[in-house]
């Protein structure tokens, strides 16, 4: 777990709150949910290995002895979201549409960028299963990457259901689809001879696999074909290259109907994501699996080429919010990844730098025990005219006070000498420059807003 | 623990923005740290009540059997600053403000008002020992206050050795001093024959119980005093109040010289305020005691008239925040009651309107299928407009759609109809009035905005 001095504070706060602003431009609405839930609410909704990693709170008072919990820390915030729809259902809008940035805790094994507390930041649209919603998520999310000064990034999307058309139609038996997925996954490392084998080991027809391998191959050879057709323009290829791919997918799963149904409404996600401006950022990826365990729909991931994993990534899923319900509630949602988001700002030093710098705007130095209380006026003044105003507390060395907002960044430093406050002046000394000069005390927030 | 859905994230998010704006105006920089602290970092802080009501986490894995905790849920923000200011004591400047916003949870019985997950909101200045400090602590939540709307609170100050040298001088044994204060706190309640009973089964001397009750009741005529010689301007009022307080004090503890100097630190603060600017806010107040356990100097509290108890609290306290570091570290802080002051500003109707209504400025309904992808492009134009818009999912009747607009009070509802698609133009209904208009196309983001 991790303490967030200053700096820190700021660059975290600057990212949400370009994502609250975006997130409110598609009528999202934030939800916030206590840290602790009831462990019967979070246990089993995990999986095993989930109910290791969550953190469980001893009964109180006298119980405590016992040993037992009751309650436990936020794991994700899907099933708390589901647990708000059980509980306030009348409350909500039919589509609800929320967005939530809190901590979760899991138990894992501290590790290099891994954490225990760490900051989830989901959205998702309840209540429809319009393909609208899929194009609205996707385009939130664009959205915010482009205004945090991301231009390298895609949005891959894929369709379970096309998933599922694809592998029956390469023959690969239903049970077998978890298994050819994984193996197919590593491509890229082990070659096709290495996916060869694996689908060998596991069980899965040879002939399924030959013909899998084979039309993710022919996918791979769009490619160049497409550059060739449109030149070196990255988004008429993109472009070029998802009409062509959702070509080759009809063709493939011919008649499977469910995959039919699943390329259609990626159809319709490419036209939608088209009229939201954000065409040119998608990429039809047959290949792309994400766990399947609980999507039921479209599924997306968004990448930059440097960074091995996901900026974020999210789906449909008709059948989770509902839990507590004990009924379908429809719902897509995304989740970026806000910690990895950081990481990769400050590596590419994207954050502005009026943002990593001074805590303040001007510092007040205190020149003598008579002009105390004046110092203090200004510092007042100053903020009054909306100056961030730091005021050094004690009468020491004006040297040492110097120092002390150089080492601070704070690009000025103010000081009511004797003679400037006979001549109802102030000296307003430049850090950064080592300039100083005399101003006179009411046109000091203008100069110094001049100069920042 | 409570939700808090949209209206209410809206409302805590409103009052926590004027905070840190008015905080960094002052030079605070923000602080967070982990919601889990090591258990032994937060055992034995708060008292033996205390170490019951901390929430306690299981030690995970195989170890979860044995029923030992080894981490804690934050319990105040106080100590987790503390462990930060050893831990990162190179990297922190030597006056370190500070201001920090995070929830804490305590085990109590949960009752009205009262939840056992709940947002403390602390500044801090650590480093100086100058009354500047104190100064400045009560302008910034002066000016937080002042800026949410608050126009009718005092900020009471007192100090601790003040009122230690008015117990001494009144002749109350140092050893009775807090039960001393414990009987006088119930004067408005019990009245002067009550507290002399309970003076008299506390075992205070009872000629010293005089000499105190007799100084306070002449502190209460002061009032009526300061009315006639100045008339019923509340602020000359307050400042003549708090000059005859003090004249009253200095004469009461005569040579004592401990109550002397707290005096001067109260005059000191005095004179520091009313270049804050907030001279005629301040109440000296020499029978402010504040559970006196780890207070130092001077306390403050700030109430207004029809609110039992405070809407915070806070005061010097050298004593506390070098805990872990071995050593005195001089500080001084102060603590908003952020959910006490929700309360309060719901109760009187003090947010802003707008911030309690819509979740978007205007709705984009969906015609029909044809043209939905039109729907989708009007959006992002309108968004591109940094307006906030939502988009109706489904092609439902219209007269649904409105139904939802309006009971989402939504004010503008935008139709893409065939007659208006082929014109370039978007009908626009305004649903506060019921009035439904065409408008071009690219006039409408700055029609919505003109009536906004």
């Amino acid at each position: 777990m991790r303490d967030f001095l200053p700096a820190d504070v700021r660059r975290r706060e600057y990212v949400i709150g370009v994502i609250k602003e975006v997130y409110e431009r598609y009528g999202f609405e934030p939800l916030e949910t206590p840290a602790v839930e009831n462990i019967e609410t979070l246990m089993g909704k995990y999986g095993e290995e989930g109910n290791q990693l969550i953190f469980k709170i001893l009964k109180r008072g006298e119980h405590e002895k016992t040993g037992e919990a009751d309650l436990a820390l936020r794991y994700d915030l899907t099933v708390p979201l589901a647990r708000v729809v059980a509980e306030y259902r009348d409350k909500l809008p039919k589509f609800f549409k929320r967005y939530q940035i809190q901590p979760v805790w899991r138990a894992d094994r501290p590790a290099r960028g891994r954490f225990r507390e760490f900051y989830q930041c989901d959205v998702d649209i309840l209540g429809s299963r319009s393909m609208l919603v899929e194009a609205e998520i996707c385009a939130a999310a664009s959205d915010v990457l482009t205004r945090l000064g991301f231009n390298d990034f895609a949005v891959r999307i894929n369709h379970r259901h096309a998933l599922t058309g694809v592998l029956q139609a390469a023959g690969v038996a239903n049970e077998k689809h978890d298994l050819a997925l994984i193996a197919l996954d590593k491509l890229d490392k082990i070659g096709r001879s290495g996916v060869e084998k694996e689908f060998a080991e596991r069980g899965i027809d040879a002939a399924a696999g030959v013909r899998l391998l084979d039309f993710f191959a022919a996918l791979a050879g769009l490619d160049h074909a497409a550059e060739v057709a449109v030149g070196e323009d990255v988004s008429q290829k993109r472009r070029a290259l998802n009409v062509a791919i959702i070509g080759r997918l009809v063709e493939f799963v011919g008649d499977n109907e469910l995959g039919a149904r699943g390329i259609d409404e990626l159809r319709s996600i490419l036209n939608f994501a088209e009229a939201e401006g954000i065409g040119s950022r998608i990429e039809i990826d047959p290949s792309l699996a994400r766990g399947l365990s609980y999507y039921t729909g479209a599924i997306m991931e968004i990448n930059v080429k440097d960074l091995p994993g996901s900026l974020g990534g999210g789906g449909r899923y008709d059948n989770l919010v509902g839990m507590f319900l004990g009924e379908a509630v429809p719902a897509c949602g995304f989740s970026l990844g806000l910690e990895r988001i950081i990481v990769v700002m400050t590596e590419r030093e994207m954050f502005p730098n009026a943002l990593l710098t001074s805590p303040a705007d001007v510092m007040i130095s205190l020149w003598d025990q008579t002009s105390r209380a004046d110092s203090v006026a200004l510092a007042h003044e100053l903020r009054e005219a909306a100056l961030r105003v730091d005021l050094y507390p004690d009468a020491d060395k004006i040297g040492k006070q110097f120092k002390y907002a150089s080492a601070r960044e704070i690009p000025f430093v103010a000081i009511l000498g004797d003679d400037e406050r006979a001549r109802g002046e102030v000296a307003l000394k430049d850090m950064r420059s080592g300039e100083q000069r005399s101003v006179k005390r009411e046109s000091v927030a203008e100069e110094i807003r001049k100069k920042l």
